[in-house]
């Protein structure tokens, strides 16, 4: 199976990873978080060719992830800000920082630390059941076919095991 | 920057994809999840070829993220099984079924669903505040420098500013 093929699979990780499945993209959209919005300082972040970076933005754009918004009429400007989608994608990259942060910090620990603006908290969220609020492991969770599996199985699901069942034993 | 110097960038999301930023990696990863275990059982879903999924495996034994396990001795057969490493990977791998989901499933929905096997109800894991147990948006989150920034500022960190507070306007 080519790389093109995989938005068509019945999974929604490989749908994703159709659109977002690519480093500099999520290093873009990790900066986007952070506040960067304007090519040139993207470019100075991620220190990439403008070529590459047009390419990462204009994906986004196209899948409306960001939106490019003029902030200057002459000369013309853009800058690009995350939309509804592209919000959403935050949990996504703060699982890797989290990630990141247990597994490839060493002993320096985490180059940032993010504050829960509600509870006033410093904080990295995690994965709970929004049924009873507990976090949540891989052991935890049950995988079961959904109503857009459709008539054949999804990848992985014509095993239907599930991880957390095996790795009980 | 080339990709390869990623990895030493003062991020833990850089680190993080460093090691899992590759779509087939992280389709792999799915599959791990999922139960799959076997070098043709991973071949089969993936429909990649042996050598693009053993260089996948073997970075992911290297980084401890996958034990490759004898599962026959004669002949000799070896399974992947997720380590704590790579079993702490579920968040990414659930948020980014959360997002495909909601962005990428069309009318016809999911095509797996989760059971929280502690409630018994189905329910696709959220992120939430550990110290306040609120659910978290980009926008509920301020970042600040950690111990591990050091005297440089890291990618995206030269703003201050986060996604967050800009939107807000």
């Amino acid at each position: 199976m080519r790389w093109g093929d995989i938005g068509d699979l019945p999974c929604s990780v490989a749908r994703a990873l159709s659109v977002v499945g690519d480093r500099w993209t999520l290093l873009i959209l990790r900066d986007t978080f952070l506040g960067v919005r304007r090519f040139e300082d993207f470019q100075r972040d991620l220190g990439t060719t403008r070529h590459r970076l047009s390419a990462r933005l204009r994906k986004l754009v196209a899948h409306g992830i960001l939106d490019r918004v003029p902030y200057s009429r002459h000369p013309p400007r853009f800058e690009y800000r995350l939309t509804e989608k592209g919000r959403d994608l935050y949990p996504v990259v703060v699982s890797l920082t989290r990630w990141g942060d247990r597994w490839m910090a060493g002993r320096a620990g985490p180059p940032i630390e993010l504050v829960h603006r509600v509870c006033g908290r410093t904080a990295m969220p995690t994965l709970t059941c929004p049924e009873c609020g507990d976090p949540v492991a891989a052991r935890d969770m049950l995988v079961r076919p959904g109503p857009g599996l459709g008539p054949g199985l999804g990848p992985g699901l014509g095993k239907r095991r599930h991880a957390a069942q095996e790795d009980r034993r």
